[in-house]
């Protein structure tokens, strides 16, 4: 059993943790800091937790109210973690970042689409990108884990078994749609249900700070630049991913041999699940569990391969992640506390 | 272990009682029937139970593919409970029935609001009524179990503590929102997403089906014939029941009494929450869980007492109030496989 | 055509009213302010608007700008409008305040709700509570306009009939229900698309701003004291109303009197529509129209009328009663500008 | 005043035509068909035309019941309008096809995806695609109108501009999204509320039906044959189209010269609205509304132009598009009947 604290409480992912580790059997919860609420009663403000978590207070984030933990969570707004990591790692704390302070290994570019200056560039190296798929091995001995973001997720995941191999050309398109839980617990008009029930639209389709972190992830995996163009979009439901993406096929590859690339990619792979070809996945059949679904489309027998990906955002986008990450890195069974079936409907 | 088989699996409760009993550990599902889609995969028609279920195939409903099981359960539509349950009995199986078949003790009133003749009229008096807050060591010994319907549940929770006590006039009025889940999975113009999206209604305000359920346990409870108006409505969203209930106070009771009548009669219900005086229970609170949330208000220090009652119609309405029922009929602690937290947001 | 002004035309009762002024052949909109947004313009803000408000410019409100007026609404939070009418209404200009500043005639009382010293309680008295099926003569000559409310509309036009006679208990009860644009545009976490979407609860169930105006209506046409247990909720939509009206009813009226009270009562209101005896009219029926559909219950034969009025909060609840009004005190048709068909689906 | 019929008058095309006629002042609806709600008044079935098509009865189709009328809306499934189109051309009367009858002009092609034998084939050559910017001076003398299907208006306004000048890559995507009332009013499971809302997903990606109307239309516009990849997907709302349109330049146009080219091709058009560059449209902004929104990007100014166009599905998409093709074919103003504002929020 180890000991965790959770720092930005109060938001969609925070509560995302909470949930999670509510039931996790190995996880004690020690501290959730949250600067606005503290004092508060965590299960007056999230009363879906009344009767897990009822000794739970709010408390303010500090080094000392979180220094007998094994593992802190940042579900903070970007710009927080880079500034406490460093102190609670040398306490020998584990710290799992949610946000994007440590995702991007050019801090040049980091600070061009974060409008921010690193405080600790020098962490930035030693950080794990927290996408299990691709980087298991080092996430088990990680003491600084920069979770994937959302978006990056899908389009990793569902890009990666192609972009391994050979044949394809490496400019890509990434069409991604999200339900307004990504946007966060903020106080914004544009995120308002009036704003966002029964309408549709794109957003930032002229440049969004996660397309250089899919674009660095997807150039690792392929060995040579790739060039993406990403178009996210809000679509008006609460939780979900939907990737939609292009790639053109340069070499002659068919239905059959793509789907056994896919399958024999994640066959190990518990939450990367892929149907059958030609399959449509629903952002439901995920929502709730930590598991990305994947189908491929070779329309009109061409040579555009269409591949579907969806998660969950708030839980193999973020806090499911994070605590698949945790599993790694402690040493526990890389499932636990994520094995549930996705709400339908 | 035992095993289970659930008759009607492709409907929203048939699903939501196979989302539950795929993680429960002392069940195992060994038939699922379905006329329409006999030999279809299960996990094919619903994809968020893949790696769950993966060896189930629906099949044709016959007693010999269930003559194994311990348990059956109805997730049918009503009148079908009424023709088989009878011989499964008879082969030493418990039956718990999610439909309306055995629900009224009246036979009479049963045949004039479901508009059919009852098969097996005498097997009503022993069907134990499957409100666990109410009838739980009956249920203990019970072999054949009338699961509470969806409003029924709602109501019944939320006048339960005050029916119990005098001091109340018993023309009472429950005004009851629904989820569109509540309405099944078939194949209906009214509820399209076209229909009922974006838009709110009442519906069977003269006299609906769960009438007579209602009035016959608030009558049980007040020992007294109740007389009650409930006008039950479609609210667009899919999962989650919210009952207003409206009861005229004739003693004087003010709020701390009310407050401790509900607080001491559910003390010992794990799935039964009274909030905080004054509270309003999203219906959120309890998405995918097996818990009712009570609040209650005194408007203006008046004598009209308001209480809400919050459940989701698909978990304490149905599927988690069956396995909860189950649990008691085995001997099995009464919440195993009922431990979750609402998803939030 | 006339010159009309709008103070605060960034709410959703702001915009509401620039998309039926927008096409209302006789008036010309010559100012729209705005605090946050002045120098913008208005189509840039509300794309909906392209093509028929293009020159149109938010700007700082004052008396300046809106001198050459004919009209000014008030679409602004509560206590703005209390500032302003004084001066606009001495340049001989007619003041329409959407707001709730002139709607209580008791200043102890709106002082009381609304937390807030009446700047201009003298006015009170002249103001004509904007609800022209009750205050027609009156709104003729009218030169401040107190727009009712949104709950209070659908409230008081569905007892109207009932309380013009005699023959019903007064204590009476309204369970009512809303889209989210009731809580305006406002950058708030409570209305957030996560936070209301796919889930239902009441609130303010022990008193809200609303039920003394709507007390104050129901005792005026009672011409007795109304006691009224008033409890709003959220539904997860946009637009619309449903207000669920239970009445006692203390002498002998059947369906067919009570239907033909109705039907007589609004023969001659265009705005008011009374269905056939028993129907459930849809909030979407009236959905950005300026209608109000009553539908009338006796359930199980009883004493309890149910009494079912829907409307689209930011038309008969705001904007278009508005407009309604001003047609009146312009001697207008009262119908010009308003003769729209719901959007269905 | 000209005497209108509508075929198929209960689906959501026909309801639309009727409300967007119902308040047309050239236009009277004289007949109004229905197989299953024959005898049935049409305001009982959609109460959103109460007051206005009072006197408007449901009667069966036939030639006999619409021999009066100047022209027959067709909204029909498709294979109908076929075969009674020739019978009505013949006695002089104008028919708009708002279903897929007569939109390929190849029948075989037609045949292969409709799964149909087309009974008329001979008419397919007069009928005139409605389109009315790209077709507009034949639709002035067209007799048979095939009216644009909703994914192709919105692919096809995207692309034109682009595609009638040299430049560009023909190998095209079109990413799309669309509300469920393009599904029509059906009885079926995959349209229910349970199943579509809170959720996303794509469908018919290997193939849509109206992959070959756009191919043709784009064809014919770019004069070399276009190959398109298009992948529908179905959002959780009731209307609005966004396409999502992806095309790689091979000529060196800038930001500046495209939105340029985008404004001159549709400065004369009512219905097509270039926003400015960069803009985002969201489907509410023509939500009821006959208009098209377009707006451009070039993301990290690269060679892929993205291409984001929205349209209401019923009106731009269907029963706008037919009344704008009939005031072309009736010389009326084009835009008469369709001045409107969309409705928001």
């Amino acid at each position: 059993m180890i000991k965790a604290g959770i720092i930005g409480g109060t938001g969609y992912t925070g509560v995302e943790l909470l949930r999670i580790l509510a039931l996790h059997p190995e996880v004690k919860i020690t501290a959730v800091t949250s600067r606005s609420d503290a004092g508060m009663r965590v299960d007056a403000l999230y009363p879906n937790l009344r009767g897990y978590l009822s000794d739970l207070i709010f408390c303010l984030p500090s080094v000392e109210s979180l220094s007998n933990c094994d593992v802190v969570f940042f579900a903070t707004p970007n710009g927080t973690a880079m500034l406490m990591a460093k102190e609670l790692l040398d306490l020998g704390i584990k710290v799992i970042d949610l946000s994007a302070d440590f995702r991007l290994k050019d801090v040049v570019e980091w600070e061009h689409w974060y409008n921010l200056t690193h405080a600790t560039p020098y962490l930035i190296e030693q950080a794990v990108y927290g996408l299990p798929e691709i980087h298991r091995e080092k996430l088990k001995n990680a003491n600084l884990i920069a979770c994937a973001g959302c978006y990056p997720t899908a389009v990793q995941l569902g890009f990666l078994p192609l972009l391994e191999k050979d044949g394809v050309d490496l400019n890509l398109i990434a069409d991604v749609k999200s339900g307004v839980s990504g946007a966060g617990r903020k106080a914004e008009i544009a995120t308002l249900m009036s704003e966002t029930g029964e309408s549709f639209k794109a957003y930032s389709a002229s440049g969004h700070r996660h397309l250089p972190e899919i674009t660095q992830g997807l150039t690792a995996i392929a060995n040579q630049t790739v060039n993406l163009t990403f178009v996210p979009h809000l679509t008006p439901m609460i939780r979900g991913i939907h990737a939609t993406l292009y790639a053109n096929l340069t070499s002659a590859m068919g239905a059959e041999e793509l789907q056994m690339l896919y399958e024999a990619r994640y066959a190990n792979e518990e939450f990367v699940d892929v149907l059958p070809f030609g399959s449509h996945p629903d952002t439901r059949n995920v929502r709730g569990s930590n598991r990305c679904q994947i189908a491929l489309h070779l329309p009109q027998g061409g040579k555009t391969l269409v591949i579907l990906s969806v998660i969950d955002n708030l839980v193999k986008g973020a806090a499911g992640q994070a605590v698949q990450s945790m599993n790694l890195c402690f040493g526990f069974p890389e499932n636990i506390g994520l094995v549930t079936v996705a709400l339908y409907p």
